[in-house]
């Protein structure tokens, strides 16, 4: 047995006996090291293997922490709706009133932090493109977007080894912007459109207003998309367009795997369904290995790919595409109608943003904190809550999904939680028709802080009062 | 009789007899009080005389001009449709590759040139609100938009004597975004909306996408909306919504007067359809008077008003607004399902200028070029295209409408134009079926320049050879 699988036995004792508990920091490397008898390298090794096995954390510039129990996953149910029909869910209708409440603590908001983002750099490139260009930053952006912009973003697929050509770009106003276009360019009134549930619920009311009707797929806890469930529908029904979510989907985190991405694909290819992957989450692979787009794999034309710097750099700034593939006309159209074109100073600050920063480098660091995030609320959902409350085990993205025990009711703890300055989204959102009634969405982009593990604490106090 | 009396007599005698010709600059008022004997004053008056009388025109750091033989106005005739249908326009389809050359004289673009708008101070705006909030433009705005902007837009509407509250408003990317989602809050599809004839190309495209009929009702040259036809309509069909441009419509820069919009408010009224008034022209009225807009008298909340800051201050900014009255609520649902908000820079930015600059100094010269660029476009229409051409005379706005002599067309004068760099937009662009084949439309936005002089008379070499 090599030294550091030795001194893995030994923590491993420790925690298995309860002389470290769960939350608690692990000896320095360098005391670790000194303790031991053992080199600062063979010290590191061994955290390295219990942090393979699950048993500690990482925390940047903190050290290893004994991983607290978790709680267990949400399970799976198959959804009420089991034909085509309308969205109909009353909260849906109300869900802006509940979230634009700008004093509460934005659990709600599945968005990172602006703390998170490099807002520094993207200052400084407006203020570059003002200085330079500032007839253009004044004036029309063709309907497609700008050219240097297009070309950042294709070069960005290459990367991930899918051969998206710039002319096929087109620029949004977010993901929401891509959809709703990627919506009206494929489908009319009274088509059938399938969505995941749960589902986020701006796909959800983007359906709804264009007066489509739904189809929901099961996106399953840790598993991704239903794909064998997917097939069967489409033998079922005519169905014109898929909205889905591979990577990490919203709210549930979960990562569709290359090989069902493939299944998932020859099947909406065989029955003449189009794919308008929203791929918002794609690169905040918590792992860091960012997963590919379902576009990479598409040779029939049969996918839209819908993206957005919306959670990785800037909200505010509107900024989104679309890779259109065989629709990029139909596509360009649709915006030209719309909203003539996207604003075109965000668009030169961008292009440069990408062109002249390590776009890697700042997403390394975000998902870092993301993760680190998540399981601090795991940690304190297992420790605050009732017993029996599930989470999500998101591998990606910016959202846990929880589940209530029996008697839990999420939009009542939502209201209880709104009343006392906390912003949390209620599970029913995420449905066509109100499932998910027991369910609830939390962030994990807001900075750790007090005020947030206060927070947790006194959701877990709330949502134990129902069961009462 | 008045001694700057005589001066005008004796100046409207040579005019007559032809010893001062047709576009020949007159002497200068200097010169004038010299040779005649009389003081500047006297001078002064005399011209200002001759230009009422519409004889002479003043052109802006240059002097006084006589005014050239105009063309006769455009003959208004009914539309072919006369029953709701669907737009069927197969030139609408093609409308954006036609006009998205950027290579050609931008003579088809209803905008001001880049070098008519306020470009430094629009970035020093842009620059000052990122250095001043930094966070803010780069976050989301909230879908309703800012409310610092929102109260800048009350300030103005409360100048025009029109009562709308900040509350009202809905910052939207550009008047298009605002008509769709007026056009989704408003209609379902297979609901009949009136649109205006000749009407922007843009408004009929959105009424097509969402799948609406439309009912034409004819705006006439020189008098605007034919409110008792509108009345007729509304009787004989169905109407929810009705877009109107009752202030500088694009193409015809004709104004209906208030006491027509009133009477259309009425009927609008009485026969409960609601009217989404594009006012984004009616800033620019050459006389100086804005004119109100429709808003103004509305009492019983049939009028959602749409505006723009693209062809006043910035196209690229992509920012307009509603005044939503009681739709408020559904249209900013309608804004977050479908671009989530708009771009916040461009927000504090515009609230920054409107509160800093004095946007009336700016409008005063930029009308004064319009209109100047109006005679001008007329004066070359005179001289150089084929006799027979009609011109609209605008009293505001950022176009001229032709009608070619018998035999003319205008898509194939386009076409003409467009391979040797010069861009027009064809008369059936703007109709939901093909009328006004024998039509043209220019814009009054181009600086007036040798190479815009040259282009005309290329354009009436062009349109000659069609009836050679």
């Amino acid at each position: 047995m090599l030294l550091y699988e030795q001194l893995a036995g030994e923590l491993r004792g420790q925690i298995a006996r309860g002389g470290l508990r769960a939350g608690e920091r692990l000896p320095s490397i360098r005391q670790l090291a000194h303790g031991h008898g053992v080199s600062a390298a063979t010290a590191v090794q061994a955290c390295f293997q219990l942090e393979r096995e699950g048993l500690v954390v990482a925390r940047p510039r903190s050290g290893y922490y004994v991983r607290a129990a978790v709680p267990p996953p949400p399970v799976a149910r198959p959804p009420r709706r089991r034909v085509p029909g309308a969205v109909s869910n009353p909260a849906l209708e109300n869900v802006l009133d509940m979230l634009s409440r700008s004093d509460v603590l934005p659990l709600h908001s599945a968005t990172p932090a602006p703390a998170l983002l490099p807002q520094a750099a993207l200052t400084a490139a407006l203020a570059r493109s003002l200085r330079h260009q500032p007839a253009a930053a004044l004036d029309y952006s063709p309907p497609q977007g700008l050219p240097a912009l297009r070309r950042q973003i294709a070069r960005r697929y290459a990367q991930l080894g899918a051969a998206v050509s710039p002319d096929e770009i087109v620029i949004t106003a977010g993901a929401m912007e891509g959809i709703t276009l990627a919506l009206r360019a494929l489908t009319a009134p009274g088509d059938v459109v399938m969505v995941e549930t749960p589902s986020y619920h701006g796909i959800l009311q983007a359906v709804a207003a264009l007066r489509l009707k739904v189809l929901e797929v099961p996106n399953l806890p840790g598993r991704g998309i239903d794909v064998p469930r997917l097939d069967q529908l489409l033998q079922q029904h005519r169905v014109r367009a898929a909205v889905l979510v591979p990577n990490f989907n919203n709210p549930l985190g979960s990562l569709t795997d290359d090989a069902a991405k493939q299944a998932l694909l020859a099947s909406c290819t065989r029955h003449g369904t189009v794919v308008i992957e929203d791929d918002i989450y794609g690169d905040l692979a918590w792992s860091g290995e960012r997963p590919s787009p379902l576009c990479r794999w598409d040779t029939q034309g049969a996918v839209i790919s819908c993206g957005s710097f919306s959670k990785t750099l800037s909200p505010g700034l509107r900024l989104g595409w679309l890779a259109g593939g065989a629709w990029t006309d139909a596509l360009v159209r649709a915006k030209y109608f719309s909203t003539v074109g996207s604003a075109s100073l965000p668009q030169l600050a961008m292009a440069e943003y990408l062109q002249k920063h390590d776009l890697e480098r700042h997403l390394r660091r975000l998902r870092r904190t993301l993760a680190d995030n998540a399981q601090r609320l795991h940690e304190a959902i297992a420790r605050h809550w009732p017993a029996g409350t599930r989470a999500s085990e998101p591998r990606g993205g910016l959202s846990l999904w929880l589940q209530l025990p029996e008697g839990g009711e999420g939009y009542a703890l939502f209201e209880a939680a709104l009343a006392q300055g906390i912003g949390t989204s209620p599970g029913v959102l995420f449905s066509s028709r109100g499932d998910y009634a027991d369910c609830l969405r939390l962030s994990c982009g807001l900075p750790w802080s007090p005020r947030l593990d206060q927070a947790l604490k006194r959701l877990g106090q709330l949502a134990a009062r129902q069961l009462a």
